[in-house]
């Protein structure tokens, strides 16, 4: 365990990299995948079972916890950790997206924002400071700058505008977020799908100096092709000695790219959403549970995966308990999609210290191929 | 292991008993309570969860099972032991009681029952040869004959008309059940709350010869002392080298005084359903985890529990997760509540093999007095 929050970078393969986030909570191996824990619970899954799929960190947001149990509330019952049973590290959001895209009443000022609570409609406040706040009480180890996010798509003098604004949030962040031993703040990239507005927000971020970088404002809408563009001109302009974040990122295909873009780190609800509506993702593509021709189906959901779903049941007992909504569905088709999605970056950890990663990413996005075609009924 | 299915009872104190059903998939300690696995699972857990909180036995239903995803699917499949990765005993009902309150159009004859499925409206149908067709094709090691449940409360005559029909279609249950070894056939006793019927219905199937006797019809709005007062007055005619199973009780208190009066074996949804719905069983009486008191409470559920919830987390996070329905709470609620009922089971067995059943009921039934007048808010 190391006391303080490092970044060791043990190989690259073009690109792409591989390393080693120290923190005193315990390493995280990058390429990572960072299962989502909203609500200080990663939906239907024990903090066990989560450690289980080779998770090394989760993700907690913060607009969700700062209304429900509350921050102050956390700290006192000792940390969202504690709270939740999760002794690895935990990343959390500033809330401003979920803000953006969950809250009611939004108000944007310089100071922040105000908005109305998506449960009961109360009044709250978020600024640069409370923000950071919050994420000090809750005890998170990666502390995310709140910045603005901006709706897809956005003109580029809309863009430029919310990026100075998040700038300046940039860098009140960082101030609040002081000295705080063992622990991260990241600051996140903006600028739409303008390079030199991402390159200056980039640049913007180095001088104020964070312990890693995530790029923002991705996965929108904007399509897979322009989220890639976006990266080839953002990824370059970032200190090879930091870790890179690509937020709300995204399908196997979306990672496997972008970790050939040079990112280490990613979260996305895709797979815990999923496996609550019966769909897995496997080696050989993605499959609907409640498809009817599963029913009779002996064979275990994927073969090469050792998690408790493909390891104890058929698919057919799988598209039972999908058909007849039965909690135990969500439990196993998350601990799959889960372990898959673990899985694959272990796979591309391998393959990048082994200098082979495109011949991996392109085996993966064959056989995600083929599947995709031969299950269209 | 046995290759047969035996009863042997082990002690007996005042009119309760404790032993062992040996069965050729393993012993079941009774007085036993059965998790109920509806659906092919018991609801929000786990196979080796259930088996983790004492459970010997789990309870099927043929009603759900024969209409989703179907007996001979299931027969085809390697039976419902591996269909759903339970490979201890299965206790199954005949579908009766659950076509009486769940199906649509019921028609009831000399034949069977006629009705329509609640999932899709399809036609189906129900005789006593065809429950135990069902239930030797799900591979059922405890099959109960079809009988017919009459609503309450009904008129002496009503209740001696359904029960001359349940002792005819008894008798053809048995015929249908043939010879299966290892396996096991119960009769179940009605009557009402007509001590007469019940002797006679307890003589009846005594003299067609069953390896077990359930006692139905209670826990239908009679209330817990007409209940008892039927125990008293049907227990003494069911013989003591079989096992006794009380159908769909009960609260715990029930279930003390069930055991009191001589009864083995016990099913029931409340300690799942209860789960589900924020509700926990403890040594200190039922609480309502949505409770605001609970809010800040940094404490374990029950200080003496070994199950996860109360080892692993406080009331506060129990409280959280319950107020923003997520699936943990159902789990975890759920896991607690199991183990409870089973570690009640397990203080009956012991109580009784000491001699102190009295005693120990006593201890029970006063702690859950206490709290249930101090949470009366």
């Amino acid at each position: 365990m190391s006391e303080q929050f490092t970044f060791e970078l043990t190989g690259v393969d073009g690109a792409a990299r591989t390393g080693i986030v120290h923190t005193p909570r315990g390493d995280i191996r990058t390429p990572a995948f960072m299962p989502v824990g909203t609500a200080a619970t990663v939906k239907a899954m024990l903090p066990e079972s989560v450690r289980s799929t080779g998770a090394g960190i989760i993700l907690g947001n913060t607009y969700h916890l700062m209304l429900r149990p509350g921050a102050e509330r956390i700290a006192r019952l000792g940390g969202l950790h504690k709270f939740m049973r999760w002794d690895g590290p935990i990343l959390t959001d500033s809330g401003g997206f979920q803000v953006m895209s969950l809250a009611k009443l939004r108000e944007i000022t310089e100071d922040g924002v105000r908005f109305h609570s998506h449960i009961d409609g109360s009044p709250e406040f978020l600024s640069p400071e409370r923000a950071m706040e919050i994420q000090r009480l809750l005890g998170s180890d990666i502390q995310m700058v709140l910045d603005e996010c901006p709706a897809f798509p956005a003109t580029e003098a809309q863009i430029e505008s919310s990026l100075a604004l998040s700038m300046r949030w940039a860098k009140q962040s960082k101030a609040a977020f002081g000295v705080q031993p063992g622990r991260a703040c990241f600051g996140i990239v903006q600028g739409g799908v303008y390079p030199h507005l991402r390159r200056r927000s980039a640049e913007h971020l180095i001088d104020i100096g964070f312990d890693g970088y995530a790029v923002g404002g991705l996965a929108v809408g904007e399509g897979q092709s322009v989220m890639f563009e976006v990266l080839d001109v953002t990824v370059p302009h970032l200190p090879a000695g930091r870790p890179r974040y690509l937020m709300g990122v995204g399908k196997p295909d979306d990672i496997v790219g972008a970790v050939l873009r040079g990112i280490d780190m990613f979260d996305c609800v895709l797979p815990t959403r999923s496996g609550r509506n019966g769909q897995a993702f496997t080696r050989a593509g993605t499959l609907n549970l409640r498809n009817a021709r599963h029913v009779d189906d002996s064979g275990p959901l994927d073969p090469h995966c050792s998690c408790p779903a493909c390891r104890e049941f058929s698919r057919a007992y799988l598209h039972h308990v999908v058909k007849a909504n039965e909690i135990i569905a969500a439990m196993l088709l998350t601990w799959h999609n889960l372990t898959y999605y673990q899985d694959l970056m272990a796979g591309l950890r391998n393959a990048i210290a082994a200098g082979g990663v495109r011949d991996f990413a392109q085996t993966c996005l064959r056989s995600w191929g083929a599947e995709t075609a031969s299950s269209a009924n």
